[in-house]
C-alpha cells in the first residue's frame, strides 16, 4: 500500500476537512491511486460538464484480467469471426474507426456471473461493451476503448408467463419473435416489434419500438421491472411485479434507453397483450402527405386505436411498383397502411366505417381493406417489403454500389407533414434520391438518402440538415434507434448542455470509472474529439 | 479566502493526485469548507450506503437568506395560517413530529424565479420542501428540517393545447380538473384523476393515478416531458414534444415519482385523450372476491379496455347501504364497477355482451348497466361516495372519534384475491372493522382500518402486516400515494438495500447538499432514527 510510504500524518495537521476526508478514504483503501481521480470537484453542482472531467484511465493489457474472468466459469473467446461479429454490422452508416475492436468476448449465463465479471472490470478499469442482437446502427456498441464485450445472448430463458397478469419474466437474451412463439398458445403477444434479430436486452437499451408502437408504445411503456448489474457489480431489481407503483425512483425507465451505459440488464418483467380477436389491414392513398397526416390526427381523435399506422411516400411506392412487391401496381402517391384490431368482427367493421368516412373527408383516392387473413398479409406485405424494394430499386436504377443513409427523426404529428414536405423539396433540389417510410402514428420517420461512396460528405450534410429540421420542429434525432456515438451532437442540439450535464452527473455517479459502454449517448472524455 | 493562509504549496509536493485535485477544487472556490464534506468516499461504488454519509448540515438562521429571496421579487410569507397549511393536512395518519414546521413559504411565479431561489438555497444550505396541492398523506411534504416551502401553485397557466398531437403544455400548478374544463371544448380529457385538489406538480411528484388508471395509466405513462429546476438552480428540459424518443436517458420518468427530492418540476407536456364517444357504467355483484378478480382477468384477456374497474368488498357495500348512498339497497357482497367506453354505441354494446358473458361464467348475482348519462352517474355515484359512506358509518356505528388508516398496496392481479381474502380474515379475528376499495384493474387497493385513538399502535401493527403481505406477494407498499417519510422502511423491504443505495447515489449526485425535500423516499442522514 503506497500510502504508507507518504508522510501523511505529519502533513495532515492544519489541512481543511475536505482533504482529510480524501486522505481518510485513501487510507482505508477505498481510493486506489491507479484509478481515476475523484470526480467531485464541484460538490455543489447538479450537473457534470465535460470540461470538468479528467480523461478516463483504462486498463490496456488484459492478460491478467482474462484468466480471472475465465476462472469464474464464463466462456471467453477471441477468435476472428467472434471479434468481427461483435465489432460492427453491415447495416450501419457509422462503422467503427480503425482499431475500435474488442479484445475479448465474454459470454455470461447468469446475473451472478455478470456481477462477478463487472466487479473485476471495475477494479481493473476494463472497458465493457454490453452486446445483444448486434443490429444497432448508430455506433451503439463500438468498442471505442478496446476492452471486452459482454454478450448476454446466452441468457435466453423465458422464466414465467403470468397470463392472468399480462406479463412475462424473461432473461434479457430472449428474442422478441421467439417470445411471441411462446406466447402463441395463450393468445398473447409482446407489444414491441423491432427488427427481427432484436433481443430484449438491446431493445431495452435503445428504447426500441417498431410498427406496433402506435398502439402498444415503445419499450419504455412495456417494461415493468428490470434486474440489472451496476458498474461495480451490485445487482439491483428496480421493482416487483405490480402494474403500477409509486415506490421510489423509477429506475426501470432510467435503464430503458440508457444504451448499457448505466448497467447491464439481465432480466426483465415485460407487459404482454391479448392478440386482437379480429383484425384487418387497410391501405388508403392520398393526394398529398398533408392529407395523410390530417387523416391520422382525425383517426386518433375518433378514439380508434390502430395497431399500426404506416406512411409511405410516393417514391417509396414507386420502389414497390418497380420491384413488383404488390399484387397490382399502386398509385405513386402518399399511402397509409393501417392495422385495425378489435374484440370482434362487428367492432372492427364499426372502426372501418369511421375510418373510411375520415379518409373520404381527406380526399382519399382509394380505400382497400383485407377481407381475410390472406388478404391482410398480402396488403401489409407491401409495407413489410419496403426495405427490400428500396434496395432493389436503388441498386438497379442508380448504382450497384449505392449506399443508403436512413434517418430516425420523430416530430409531433402536427409537424410531420411540414417536415416531410420540406425534406422532399430539398431532395428534389439535390443530387440524391430518397424514400420515406414513417411510423406515422408516432411521428417517427425513416427518410433514406441513396448516395454513392464519393457523395458521402454531401449525403451527411443533407442528413444533418434533415435532423436539424426535425429538432427545430419540437422533435428528436432518434425515435427508436438510440444515440450511440453517431448522434451525440444532435442530443446536445435537442436537449441542451445542461440536460446532458444532468445525464452525465448520473452516469458518473453510477459508473465512476466510466467502464460501461464508454463514449455512447454523450461524451465522457474531454479529449474526445469525435464530431458526433 | 482562507486557503491562502494555509501552507498548501509546500505541502503539495509528494501528495497523491487525489489530494492535489481536492486542493485544486478548494483553491478555485468550488469547495466551501462550510458546506457538506465531499461525498465521494467510495469512488468505485455504484451505490451510496446510508452509513457512508456524514449527517447533512443545514442553515438554521434564515434571517439573511429570506431578504435575498424576497429581493428576487418572489412573495415570502410566514403568517400562522399559511405556515399551518403548508405543514400538514387533516387526512394523514402520519402528522409531522413536533417542530416539523417550515419557517417561510415562498411563492415563485416562473421557472426562472424557482431557479434563483434554489441557487440561493443551495449556496446557503437551506432545506427546501416543494409544495403543490397539499393533499398527500404519507408525510410527503413534512418540513423535517425547518427550512422553506416552495409553493408552485401560482404557476397555473395552461400554455398550449396541441389538440392534433393529443398533448398539452402546462405550468405545473395547474389543477387536473381545471385542465379538464379547458379541454372540454376540444372533446379531450386528461387521463389521470386523483383526488380533486391535485395539481400537476404533485401528481408528477407522487406518480399519482386514480380510477381511470386502468385504461390511461398512472402519471408516468402520461408525462411526455418536464421542465425542472435542479438543486443548484440549473434548469433542465427533459425532452421535446415527440410522442416517442430514444434520445438519451429518460429523465422525464426519473422525475415522476421522485417526490421533489431531485428537482422542482415547473412545467410539463402531458398526454391527453379523446373522450369516449359513448360510455356506460356496469355494476356486477359476485359470490366472492375471487369470482370478481377472475372476471377482471378475463375482461383484460378479451381485449376490452374499461376506463375504470373498481372493486368494493362486502363491508364497503354495507356502508353504502347504511348511508343510503344508492337508489336501492345492494347485496352486501363483493361488487365490481366498470366504466366501458367506445367509439360509438354499437361498440359499447358489443363490449357489454362480452362482459356479461364473462360475469355469468363467474357466477355474478346481478348485472346492472346504465342506459343513459343520468343512470351512469347514479350507478357510479356509489363508488364516488365510498369515502363519505365509510366515514358516516364508522362515526355512527363505531365511535364519533373514530380514525381511519388507509393502505395503498398494489399487487399483481393474480395475487389480489388471495391478499384481500387474507386481509378480511385477519380483520375478522381482530378488534377492528375495515372496508376495502380497490382499483382492481391495477391490483391497487385501499383497505381502511377503523381505530380509536387508543388503538393506534395495534392498528399500525395490522397495517404493517397487510403491507408486508402485499410485498411478499410481489407487490408494492404504495400504488399511488408515494413513500413520503412514512413508508421508507417498506421501500427497503420491497426493493432491498442495494436498489435504494442506487437511488441514494443518484440523489447525492443531483442534490449533493441534500436540500431538496430532505428525508423523503429514503433516509439521507445516518442519524435519522425514524422508524419508517
Amino acid at each position: 500500500m503506497p500510502w504508507k510510504k507518504l508522510p501523511i500524518k505529519p502533513l495532515a495537521y492544519g489541512l481543511p476537512g475536505s482533504i482529510l476526508v480524501a486522505l481518510g478514504a485513501y487510507k482505508y483503501g477505498q481510493y486506489n491511486a491507479l484509478h481515476n481521480p475523484p470526480l467531485n470537484m464541484f460538490p455543489n453542482s447538479s450537473t457534470t460538464k465535460l470540461k470538468s472531467l479528467q480523461p478516463p484511465k483504462y486498463c490496456r493489457d488484459l492478460s491478467s484480467v482474462i484468466p480471472e474472468i475465465a476462472g469464474i466459469g464464463v466462456e471467453v473467446v477471441s477468435s476472428k469471426p467472434e471479434i468481427e461479429h461483435h465489432t460492427s454490422n453491415d447495416f450501419t452508416t457509422h462503422p467503427p474507426k480503425h482499431g475500435e475492436v474488442p479484445q475479448y468476448i465474454v459470454y455470461p449465463t447468469s446475473t451472478e456471473q455478470v456481477s462477478r465479471v463487472l466487479k473485476i472490470c471495475n477494479r481493473e478499469l476494463v472497458p465493457v461493451v454490453p452486446f445483444s442482437g448486434g443490429s444497432s446502427i448508430e455506433g451503439n456498441f463500438h468498442s471505442t476503448r478496446r476492452g471486452i464485450v459482454v454478450d448476454t445472448s446466452r441468457m435466453n430463458k423465458v422464466l414465467a408467463i403470468n397470463d392472468d397478469d399480462l406479463d412475462v419474466v424473461v432473461q434479457c437474451g430472449v428474442n422478441w419473435q421467439r417470445l411471441n412463439e411462446d406466447l402463441e398458445p395463450y393468445g398473447l403477444m409482446f407489444g414491441t416489434d423491432c427488427g427481427p434479430s432484436g433481443l430484449i436486452s438491446g431493445m431495452i437499451a435503445t428504447n426500441a419500438s417498431g410498427v406496433n408502437a402506435s398502439r402498444y408504445g415503445a419499450m419504455t411503456a412495456n417494461v415493468i421491472s428490470v434486474t440489472a448489474v451496476l458498474a461495480d457489480g451490485t445487482i439491483v431489481k428496480t421493482r416487483q411485479r405490480p402494474r403500477k407503483t409509486s415506490a421510489g425512483y423509477n429506475l426501470t425507465s432510467l435503464f430503458v434507453g440508457s444504451e448499457g451505459t448505466l448497467g447491464i440488464v439481465t432480466e426483465a418483467v415485460v407487459k404482454v397483450y391479448p392478440k386482437p380477436k379480429s383484425e384487418t389491414v387497410v391501405v388508403v392513398q392520398f393526394p398529398s402527405i398533408s392529407h395523410a397526416t390530417k387523416t391520422v390526427a382525425q383517426v386518433f381523435r375518433s378514439g380508434i386505436q390502430p395497431s399500426a399506422i404506416e406512411l409511405l411516400d410516393a417514391n417509396m411506392v414507386h420502389c414497390l411498383n418497380y420491384g413488383k412487391y404488390t399484387n397490382k401496381p399502386m398509385l405513386e402517391v402518399p399511402t397509409l397502411f393501417f392495422k385495425i384490431g378489435g374484440i370482434n368482427g362487428t367492432v372492427v367493421k364499426e372502426s372501418l366505417k369511421i375510418l373510411q368516412a375520415i379518409t373520404k373527408q381527406n380526399e382519399a383516392a382509394s380505400f382497400q381493406f383485407a377481407k381475410n387473413k390472406q388478404e391482410q398479409e398480402e396488403l401489409f406485405s407491401a409495407r413489410k417489403n419496403a426495405l427490400y424494394a428500396m434496395t432493389d430499386w436503388s441498386r438497379s436504377e442508380i448504382d450497384q454500389d449505392i449506399r443508403m443513409w436512413p434517418t430516425d427523426i420523430a416530430v409531433p404529428l402536427s409537424k410531420l407533414s411540414h417536415v416531410l414536405t420540406m425534406i422532399n423539396t430539398w431532395i428534389k433540389d439535390s443530387p440524391f434520391k430518397s424514400t420515406i417510410v414513417a411510423h406515422a402514428g408516432d411521428g417517427n420517420f425513416h427518410a433514406s438518402i441513396f448516395y454513392r461512396p464519393e457523395q458521402r460528405d454531401e449525403a451527411e450534410k443533407m442528413v444533418n440538415k434533415m435532423v436539424e429540421l426535425g429538432i427545430v420542429n419540437d422533435g428528436t434525432a432518434t425515435g427508436e434507434h438510440g444515440i450511440g456515438n453517431s448522434k451525440r451532437k444532435f442530443l446536445e442540439l435537442e436537449l441542451g448542455e445542461d440536460t446532458i450535464g444532468m445525464m452525465r452527473k448520473i452516469k458518473m455517479a453510477l459508473d465512476p470509472n466510466r467502464i460501461l459502454n464508454p463514449d455512447k449517448v454523450f461524451k465522457i472524455d474531454p479529449n474526445d474529439e469525435g464530431l458526433h
